[in-house]
């Protein structure tokens, strides 16, 4: 396989953003990423969205984008996994680069989430439709299970999920792309309104709008460029049932163990070598599990290891969602795992302003669809 | 890049099947490709389908579909380009293989479309909704424009419209998984119910339901197999404006000849070395158009060809459609452009029967989105 650096980012700012179409937002972030990276031509685009069918009329956004951005004929596909859409979108471009058979590679996400469709059905499609679905539960549900048998199972607390909002809204508050940028405290969390017990308002990630691209190229092709270049030393992807109901255990998730497990021997790393990571937080409850099923803290002790400090960005043992996350950043479905990558790549350049990370040489990015029905982790390393 | 070979092919029949689910149909093509290709894993996973979301209300068919198979935690994802989301599962299938990170992969696509949605609706996604859709013409409508130029400027009659409907639903009468069996002649053609002028409904591909996968590895593998396998010798995409009114010619689909360029370029043969194609014939008009950007026949006579019979199975220059083609094999969106391949793997390993085309060495499928807004071209070669 040959080598793959990431060379470019752009995006939009993430939230309501009534003005701007979802062709807007996405070539607004290309744009940028393009510029950003110096090319003067792309070889080829992928798209991740979870359903432009649903939310706007309109699929066949691969054709649809690479037409608006001005760059066809090159190859342009969608691809959906769904809230992992991006970060798959990540690894096919990594995967035609690494095959020899593109140089430089675009790789995009994007959501318009708020044009007025039913957006909790609309994510609901993400689910198993016929045996949960059907029977009324959505995913604020899915999750509070998984919430309610950790904090049986671990004696996981109310204030450790919250913890995780008030430090991701922290890290926000210090990200001009987030939507939205003020502090927030464990009581403001504990005495928001109830959506599935025990999760709160304010342990659920928000209705975004927002589009975010990164530019990959071949570490050759980086190297006569004199880019800064990132490289990714791993990409790996695994499954699991669609259901909850199917699976052995509520409180480990089996797409992030296998994913991380294939990543970090890709990686030749431990988890322990990551310096930050970003993960995928669309409730509280996720990103305590994921930094369990990531080999960052032992399994049961994740929310006392937020209530610790121990995922800040400063003097923590590993900054967990240095740009805010889902929670706080915003969650434009498609554009999320690309997002991450953004995040990765500022934090590894040295350009994460007031959210830097001292002495990040490797970062990790989580990406996850449905609850944990689809995992795709990405290393990169400066390189 | 490494070589990739398809070692194994499975589908359903194609038709109205109102009795099996999206999920029976795609297991049921897999677990035949898988069987047949007689592979005892596969190490990831692709589904190619236009929109879970609309037709059935199932997004992330990736994991769900990995999940019924029981291969899970496998990798699964689901990519979309409109009616050519099938070739592009097979051509990231490709791609992955090539790159090294797998060895086995299944490539696959499904669509569900007789389960109650409004189909033309749903279809009408893949072509621009704000300037095409909005203004209230949909695909017939619009391959409609495509074919009254071609009229205009080639003189091209109606008759070798209909010659292109009458042969492919002779090819499709030999083959057991078409949903029309019947043959048809040129007088039913011309007396067929209008659709949009000059179109009459047996121009038209129908609304089907089905499923369809291959098997690919690499040919180092393939080889201590020791399976039947057909090399991919090319795999290209190309993208076009996603509005008709955009292109500077109505009668050639820079999609189709750019990706052709790129394909024979990569095989290394010219357009007379191919022995038989099957391409996107979702309208008789496209076919003809198709056959001539392909390089087949010169520009504006493709009608006249395939009123020769140049493009039948016996005594033709160039056999196309040998399977029935969309019109007569049906087009369930997502499948199409897996059921290509299977035609060109059945071809190639003399597995045709009825339909077979003596000395088949080198057979393309041309697989395409939109009003060609999408195109991906593969050459296949027995080896």
């Amino acid at each position: 396989m040959r080598d793959v650096v990431v060379i470019g980012v752009g995006m939009t700012k993430f939230g309501e953003l009534w003005a701007k179409s979802l062709r807007d937002m996405f070539v607004e972030s290309a744009l940028k990423a393009i510029q950003n990276s110096g090319v003067d031509h792309i070889d080829s685009m992928y798209v991740g969205t979870i359903s432009g069918g649903l939310f706007v009329g309109q699929e066949h956004l691969g054709a649809v984008l690479a037409d608006y951005l001005g760059v066809n004929p090159i190859p342009a596909s969608r691809v959906e996994s769904a809230c992992a859409s991006g970060g798959v979108a990540f690894r096919q471009a990594f995967l035609e680069i690494a095959s020899g058979q593109s140089d430089i590679v675009l790789a995009g996400g994007v959501e318009k989430m708020t044009d007025g469709a039913d957006v909790t059905e609309v994510l609901a499609t993400a689910a198993d439709q016929e045996y949960e679905i059907y029977h009324g539960i959505t995913f604020p549900g899915l999750y509070a299970m998984i919430a309610q048998a950790h904090m049986h199972q671990f004696k996981t607390t109310h204030r450790q999920l919250a913890a995780v909002s008030v430090k991701n809204h922290k890290n926000g508050s210090k990200n001009p792309n987030a939507q939205f940028r003020s502090e927030i405290t464990i009581d403001k969390v504990l005495n928001s309104t109830l959506v599935a017990d025990p999760l709160r308002l304010l342990d659920c990630s928000p209705v975004s709008d927002g589009a975010a691209c990164v530019v990959l190229c071949s570490m050759e092709l980086a190297k006569k460029l004199s880019k800064n270049s990132i490289k990714v030393i791993a990409s790996a992807q695994a499954s699991d049932t669609i259901a909850l109901h199917s699976r052995e255990s509520l409180t480990t998730l089996k797409s992030v163990t296998i994913a991380a497990e294939k990543a970090y021997k890709q990686a030749k790393i431990k988890p322990s070598n990551v310096n930050f990571a970003e993960v995928h937080d669309c409730f509280s409850i996720a990103e305590i599990v994921v930094s369990e099923d990531l080999g960052f803290f032992d399994k049961g002790s994740g929310g006392a290891a937020v209530e610790k400090g121990l995922t800040s960005i400063d003097g923590g043992k590993i900054p967990i969602n240095t740009s805010g996350g889902l929670k706080s950043k915003g969650h434009p479905v498609g554009a999320t795992g690309i997002a991450q990558i953004i995040e990765l790549y500022e934090q590894l350049t040295g350009q994460a302003g007031e959210r830097q990370v001292k002495n990040a040489h490797i970062g990790l990015a989580q990406n996850m669809g449905g609850s944990g029905a689809s995992c795709v982790i990405h290393i990169l390393e400066a390189v």
